[in-house]
Formats: C-alpha cells, structure tokens, sequence
C-alpha cells in the first residue's frame, strides 16, 4: 500500500522585487505560492518600498487574525545592508528561498545557499534580455507596425519589466529600416518616465553608457536622463560585432533597446544559439517565414521558458500553462517557473507512505 | 494562446551506484529517467565494475542501433581517479548530474555544479541510516519477530543497500531485550558475505571501529571481518548519548546495526527530531501505539522521502507513487526521487508557448 502527497518544505524566505510593489513583493506570487504550499514565510521587505512592504504585511496580519492561525506563518524583516540577506539565507530552519533581482546579488545569496552545511534550493529570476527574431516576411508586411509595438513595450513601466525586450534581431536592409525609424519615432517621443529608486536610474544611466562606448555599436537615437528621470535610448551593431562581444547580450535594466542587423539569416541562427538563459524569446513572422520559424524554434526553446510569436513579451498571464524561468542566468532553476499555478512545486516534496495504518495517515490520504 | 510542454534540459551526466551494478548503473534509474526525458546520456562507468558497464553499454549501443536514433544519445567514459568525474560535471554542455554514492565524494560533485558559471542541478542520494522506531505495543506483542525481520534487512546484501535499517530506537526494557536478543541470534548464525569492493570493505570496517570506540557505546554482537568478507555487529547506546554525540548517526554502509535504548517516549521523540535527513523512517506500532504515532508522523514526515509502518525499508518499488529521496544528505534535493515514474521530472524543464503558429508548434502540441 504506497500513497503518495506532496509536503510543505518547511520555512520560506522571501526577497521581494524591486520593480512589482505588490505582485511580486511582500504578498507576491513568491510569497502566495509558498502560503499555498503550507510553508510559513519570512520576507525581506525590499528597501526601495519599505511603506509599501509594511501596509502589506499589515493587511496579511490582519488576515492572520480572522482565519484563526498561528502569528509565524507570516513574517517579516527590514535592511538594506547585505548582511540581513546573507543571515536568513544561511539560517538552519530556512528551508527555500525565493529571488527575483540583479544577477550580481542574486548569485551571491545563491552561492550562499549552496555552500551551507545543509544546501537548500535558491529560486532566483536573476535577469533577461528577451530577444525578438524578426523575419523578414513579417518585416516586409508589417514592419512598421512591428517597431511601434517594439517602442510601447520597451518603454512600458520606464523598462523595468523582467521581460522587456532589450534586443531585437532583424536582417538588415530597407525593410530593417522602417522598422527601425517607426520604433525611433515613437521612442523620440516618449516623455522622461520616473524610475523606482536612485540604484536603479544611475545602473540604467551606467549600462547606457557601456552599450554607447563599444566598438562597433552605433547610436540611433540618443537621449539625456536626468537623474530619477529615465529617457529611451536605441543603438544598432552587425551581428559580428554582436557575437564578438558577450557584453552585449547582457541586461540593460530600463527603457533602452539593442537592434542587432545580421548579414542573412545563418546569422540569424548563430545570434540565437549564443543567447544566454532568457525568460522570454520572441519570433515576429509571416506565413512566408515558416521556414526560417521552423529552424529557429528549437534553438529558442533550449534558450527560454517562454516563446512568443508575433506578439511582445511585457505582461505575463498568471495561469495553469504560464512558464516564468528558463535557463541560468534568467532563472537559477530552470525547472521552476515563479509565475502560474506551478509556481507551487517549488515548495513541495513528494513523501511515500508504505504500509501506513489509516488512523496514522494524513488526512488527506485516508 | 497559452500552451506548455516539458522539455528535455539536455545533456546528463549520470555516477551509477557502486552497490546496484544493474538497477543503478549504467542503464539503471538515472540513465533510463534521463533517456526518457530525451536527454543524452553521459555515464561515468562504476570503476568496481567496469566489465559490466561495458556489456551494458554494448547493449545499449545495439539498441541504438536498431532503432535508429544518433549514437550520441549514449555515451561512457571510464575512470577512477576524481578528476574524470570532475571534468563531467563541470563540461559545459551537461545539464544536470544524476549520483548515488558518498556523501564525501557527492558532495564534492554537488559543490562543482553550483560553483560554474552556470549552475547545473545535480540530483545526488549520499546516503541515510533509516532509522525504525519500535512502539512498546508493538515490541511487547511480537518483539522477537520484529528482532528477526530487522536482522533480515540488515543483512541483505551484505548490508549495502541504500535503505538499510542501520538504527534502531527502543523503550529499554525487558521487551525490547527480548527483540534484541531475538535479531542478535539472527546475526551470530549469519555467514560471512563479500562486499562489492575491497574499498566499501574497507570503510565498513573504519566505520565499525568507529562506533565501537565511541563512549558510552557497548556491543552486543563482534565478530570478525576477513578482509572483503563481512560479518554483521550489533551495538546498542542509551538516547542521551546517541543525542550528545552527531556522529552516532552517520552512515556506516554495511551489515551494521545501532540499538538506540530510550528511557521514555519523551527522548524517542527528541532522537527523531535531530535525525538528518534520510530515506526512509520506519514505525513498529500495534494497535495500542496510535498516541505515539501520531505523536511521532509529524517528526519523521519531515525527515525522510518514505515513512513505513510494520515494514523493513530494504526493497523500493519502481511505481508512481515510489519515493527515493528525501531531505540532506539522503538527497541534494528534497523535491526529487530517484526512483519511479516521478524520476523523470528531474531531467525536463517547463516551456509555455504563446501564441505559436499550429506549423511551428511542437507536434505534440498541435
């Protein structure tokens, strides 16, 4: 007699995003799917929205109260200094943690939990650039429109999505062109947008000017930030250039786009398979593009958790079939996704029962 | 348009067991969960038996063969010293490790995987001393019995299973000398077995040494080792030194048994609290346990991946609802088994498809 249930893994730590005050921080989708799971939680309140993080705790104490249950199943901790971080992560009884930031603090914490006396699991979303593959029937149709929805999504939320696409792969020539000067006209546009802390505009405002200083890379439309304030930038490279230099397939985090114009559509696939671990891959194609899809797909699907055609990757459904994850470094799981029903798994083990008299056997096992 | 599909995570590289030269070796769990996955599989051939990995191997090539897929998705590679098996892991095409083994030699594996740049998973069982815990009822209505089945699952195999019953935890009494005496019996009749390498033989009897020279330990049954050959020990401690002392609870892989004597129901509950992690827990309880085993099922379900009643833990059934795993070390991940249809999880990681064509989906998603 084997029956089998998942069980809570034990005490959760929780670091809440920067960008998503309330749908991924204190009472976020790390924190619901651990509650869910029958794991208590411990957030770090994220120091950019302190306020924010104690309201919410407010309100889940409240709640705690009126259901009746134990006060530990929720709490939380302030600190903006690394050491508050690295003592939950290394404390014994904690048993997962859940990530989402920078890929420079979210490596640390991870390495942290895999070197303690008992290694625990450290889900982090740590960063994507979420490439878009225009082919070029779709660009010959509908280029235009494809640069203008490129624009709205790079500069939804100031760029300070996880899965704002950051570089878009076109070939070069007329085409590439109009799609380019429509994205650039929208962008020119844009008013300044603020954006959420000092850190993040002056990180902005540095990898701006790292993208700007390569070899190779030129400006397409330039802009000036003003502190908080953070403005559009576009430069475009050739796919050499682009394969030469792995810095340019790192996250820019805010409103500045990458358009990589490749010689024919080998390097096309050459760019793809030398992605790094992304949350999102984007295809725009036409009905003419079935061949080159057919050969891009399964170079996307080694590369993202989620794959998207002719659309744009900003907004992320929480439903049955939604994958938030991938490859390191977008996740530090690759199994895992923080977003969806599944989220859940993360904090679940399967135990075995054998033989267990029915009066001994949880309940729901009976 | 939301669709998912698990896909394989790509290339991985798989330890077989020393002590399954069969069920967990080359073509054993890790190498058959990870093929069914569609990932290609690298085994690092057990060094005790390298004869038989290679006519495994050979079948696997012909099969191959036969139906025709590229001979890539299996490979071997011999060798004892570390730096073959550390080259694996840190190769930059392997995905995840599957390992059964030591805790000392998997957890150097386990550190190289979380230290590349990017991490791989590595799904490792280091070992575990699955303890039972014997209610009074029980060992007062059939303790001989008892005695005799648990010197049967000590012995098995010359005690080399991953799921050997190495301690057990008794009310002192005149019951429970009944049940000792009774296995003790059991044991002095036992013939000498051979181990599977003068390597494990050698540990045994370190291990042996090791417990034997603990204070506060006494023996119940020595006997004596000759070389490759094993013969079974039976030591029996009281809780409060077993609880002062770490070491009493690691492994010693071999037909070794630790009588725990408790002076009440208080410290069996204190000694199941500090248990490491394990792959099993096992309750002898009669009719007349039910508070202690209630008492004692929230303790063990957070300790190991399978809890049995009235049962010997040696023998895992390959079935969906088979656990074979459990918190450190009995495994590296606590959401993993190793064995039954669970297993393949492992090696697939999550892609969501949004809004994909039907002639660039995956067939199967079509």
């Amino acid at each position: 007699d084997l029956r089998l249930m998942q069980m809570p893994v034990g005490p959760v730590a929780v670091f809440g995003a920067s960008n998503f005050p309330l749908a991924f921080s204190t009472a976020g989708g790390d924190t619901a799917s651990a509650l869910a799971a029958g794991c208590p939680v411990i957030v770090k309140a994220h120091q950019a929205h302190p306020g924010t993080s104690d309201l919410v705790a407010q309100a889940i104490a409240r709640a705690i109260d009126r259901i009746n249950i134990p006060h530990g199943v929720f709490s939380m901790i302030h600190g903006g200094s690394r050491a508050v971080g690295e003592a939950l992560v290394k404390h014994p009884l904690i048993s997962a943690v859940g990530f989402t930031g920078s890929l420079v603090g979210g490596r640390a914490l991870f390495d942290l939990c895999a070197q303690r006396p008992k290694p625990i699991p450290f889900f982090g979303e740590l960063g994507s650039v979420n490439p878009m593959f225009m082919l070029p029937g779709a660009v010959s149709e509908r280029g235009e429109d494809i640069g203008r929805g490129w624009a709205a999504s790079l500069t939804m939320g100031a760029g300070q999505f996880c899965t704002n696409p950051g570089i878009i792969v076109v070939m070069e020539g007329e085409a590439a062109d109009n799609l380019i000067n429509a994205a650039k006209d929208v962008l020119a546009d844009a008013a300044p947008q603020m954006m959420l802390t000092d850190g993040i505009a002056a990180a902005y405002q540095e990898g701006q000017k790292r993208i700007s200083s390569t070899a190779g890379v030129r400006s397409v439309l330039t802009s000036m930030c003003d502190q908080r304030q953070a403005t559009p930038y576009l430069y475009e490279t050739d796919g050499a250039t682009w394969l030469a230099d792995e810095s340019l397939g790192h996250e820019v985090f805010g409103p500045l786009g990458l358009i990589v114009k490749v010689s024919d559509f080998e390097q096309m696939l050459e760019i793809a398979k030398h992605l790094d671990g992304q949350l999102t891959c984007t295809l725009h194609a036409s009905d003419d593009d079935s061949d080159y899809g057919r050969a891009l797909m399964p170079i996307l699907i080694r590369k993202a958790g989620r794959i998207l055609a002719n659309a744009y990757p900003t907004g992320v459904e929480v439903c049955d079939a939604m994958v938030h994850g991938g490859p390191y470094p977008a996740s530090t799981n690759f199994g895992a996704t923080s977003v969806g029903s599944m989220a859940i798994r993360r904090f679940l083990r399967p135990v075995c029962f054998q033989d267990i008299p029915e009066n001994l056997l949880p309940d729901d096992l009976r």
